[in-house]
């Protein structure tokens, strides 16, 4: 995507010679859609994001202004002026501004004014990684996904990057990702495939329950590809974004901070999948299935406590649970074939799988999410970086 | 309270010799007010407790039969019928079943209805003190609080006894309360005096957000004391019973599983009480809010996140928070005056303060919690008992 130019510098602040300032410049005439944090307390980059995307001039180009190292968060009016003062001299562009870090300090605007301005004067000179690697906070590993796909011979490019997950790292907020693709396609169903995408992928997994000030997901079609969305290649395509979104978020609970296993929760059976997800996020963030989890323990006693304590009704002899293939309920009877030696079997992979059936329906819902260990506690506890 | 015949026992499993089977005989022509779990998978104690209590015929002497080691939850049609068994030679009694221990196996009948034939023999021969240790699954000490007032002359007498906080220990459930009094006092206005003093106690604690199958409150009066509960003293009772169950809430939050603090959270101002306590309890079930609290580090950017991490609306500018008396944010703004140092001063307290104004309304909820230390993960991974 040779349309999309990058630049990256530092700041020499948190992470020393590090790049934690990047700019990605999109052309103009392109659709950009922006999803964002529900936290009632949004992050000033957060609130002026969505404001000039709603206003965005599709004749201008758009640059959008990233950071790592802090997040803009909890700064109240200041917050929204040093943005001001940040971007005045960026004339005649549409202007994203995107911050990751520790929330309640006010931005340094001499330095990451200046580390802006080099990012700037470098467009075209960064790569995909650099971005990737400059918008880190704890992440142990940059999240980076690229794909390309032929529609009649005419290829379509996607690129994704993501930094965090949840709200797992001390002071840092959080989950930034960006996914560019070069296709031609309508801003209404750009918008309505964002929606899709995040629903079954960022808004689908849960490291520790708690949503940050800064989530930000934005879905950027440039439209250079020769290729239009059309009814014939809409379902290959939207396939192919929902899974760089899936992959993304994966990439986030797998490098969530203390994690040492991946839980995949399937909730099913239940009137609507709303139900099911609740559900299924209640077993995901249960204290005690997590530290289970981490025990390598198929307590699966915790998990039907978990599935019993929301709302939601059913009809206790329609509850199903399987720990990978193994049945351990079923119908609301226990399986007298089931052992503790075949559930700890289970329990003690890599990746942990939890399946309920709670009824006859075909709604469905899955959340991802990592188990608690002494690693979270300490690195939320024993120091603030 | 003579009246109240005591009798306990060791089933001599889980324990050892402690005792782990206890009965509570009561006379006839008393009130009982029972409140329990919401837990969509009650145990099956609470199903036949509840059902009993419906049921109960008042010119009958009821017994309380509380076992140990075993919570029989999770034990489908077959657990109902092991409590049909296990209390079928016990005629012309009512019959209130509460169990608390391991999630998902079955009771061993003959043991444990060995052992409560030898509670009933010793019936009038064991103490409260007793009784508040049978009833102890992973708890460090009993909780029991001894209290009488004087009306006039005459003195009321009450006792409480519980064990467990939420569902912290390991396959361990839960949360059992039995208070008692010689109070005269008729059904409707005991229920509904139960209801008030659990919502301000037990309703209004949390250690991880996950609810037993085994919660059971239950308030008994007696009426053996010369006073009836009337206009004129109605208020000193209330407050008076309100303050055992506040204690012994608090009790359980001090010995929650690898904690070593107490967390207090009151938020007010909201439109209602209920939203108050929606966001108060967000505080206290956020894993980052918890770990800051265990590390000592005012964090205060991790309780403005929860604050903001729920459906609740707010005025981000009638945003004002305290940590003990220090004021951190005013009106939407940070305080000047707030040094990172006076706010390490609160949080290295053993107990912590944190006060939060949302609004101008004098609706207020409080809120009860423990931090979240790495012994809690290793109690509940490391080891299961």
């Amino acid at each position: 995507m040779k349309e999309v130019k990058i630049g990256c510098s530092s700041s020499y602040q948190k992470y020393g010679k590090r790049f934690d300032t990047s700019i990605i410049k999109l052309p103009s005439n392109i659709n950009i859609s922006g999803l964002f944090t529900s936290n009632k307390f949004p992050a000033a980059p957060v609130k002026v994001a969505k404001k000039n995307l709603i206003k965005l001039d599709k004749k201008k180009e758009t640059a959008l202004f990233v950071n790592a190292g802090n997040a803009n968060a909890a700064t109240g009016p200041e917050g929204l002026k040093d943005i001001d003062k940040m971007f005045t001299d960026y004339k005649d562009i549409n202007i994203l501004p995107f911050s990751t870090g520790v929330i309640g300090e006010r931005l340094d605007l001499q330095k990451y004014g200046k580390s802006f301005s080099l990012a700037y004067e470098s467009l075209g000179k960064s790569s995909w990684k650099n971005f990737a690697t400059s918008i880190m906070t704890t992440d142990k590993k940059e999240k980076i996904i690229k794909k390309s796909i032929n529609i009649k011979g005419e290829p379509i490019n996607f690129i994704g990057i993501a930094k965090g997950s949840a709200m797992i790292e001390p002071n840092m907020a959080t989950m930034l990702s960006f996914v560019f693709t070069d296709l031609k396609i309508g801003k209404l169903k750009l918008e309505s495939i964002h929606k899709l995408a995040c629903e079954g992928s960022f808004n689908s997994i849960t490291i520790d329950g708690d949503q940050s000030t800064n989530d930000s997901s934005l879905l950027v079609a440039t439209g250079s590809s020769l290729v239009s969305l059309s009814k014939n290649n809409e379902r290959k395509i939207v396939k192919t974004i929902q899974e760089i979104f899936y992959s993304l978020a994966e990439k986030i609970v797998l490098d969530a901070e203390g994690a040492t296993k991946l839980i995949s929760i399937t909730v099913k059976g239940l009137k609507t999948e709303n139900m099911c997800k609740t559900i299924a996020k209640n077993i995901a963030n249960s204290l005690l299935v997590k530290t289970a989890a981490f025990g390598g323990d198929p307590n699966w006693g915790r998990i039907l406590m978990a599935v019993g304590n929301t709302d939601i009704i059913f009809d206790e002899m329609k509850f199903n649970l399987k720990l990978g293939k193994v049945q351990v309920y079923k119908n609301g009877k226990l399986n007298p074939n089931y052992s503790e030696k075949i559930g700890l079997k289970e329990f003690k992979k890599r990746k942990i799988d939890i399946n309920i059936k709670l009824g006859d329906s075909d709604k469905i819902s899955k959340i991802l999410t990592s188990d608690l260990s002494k690693d979270y506690v300490s690195m939320n506890a024993d120091y603030r970086s």
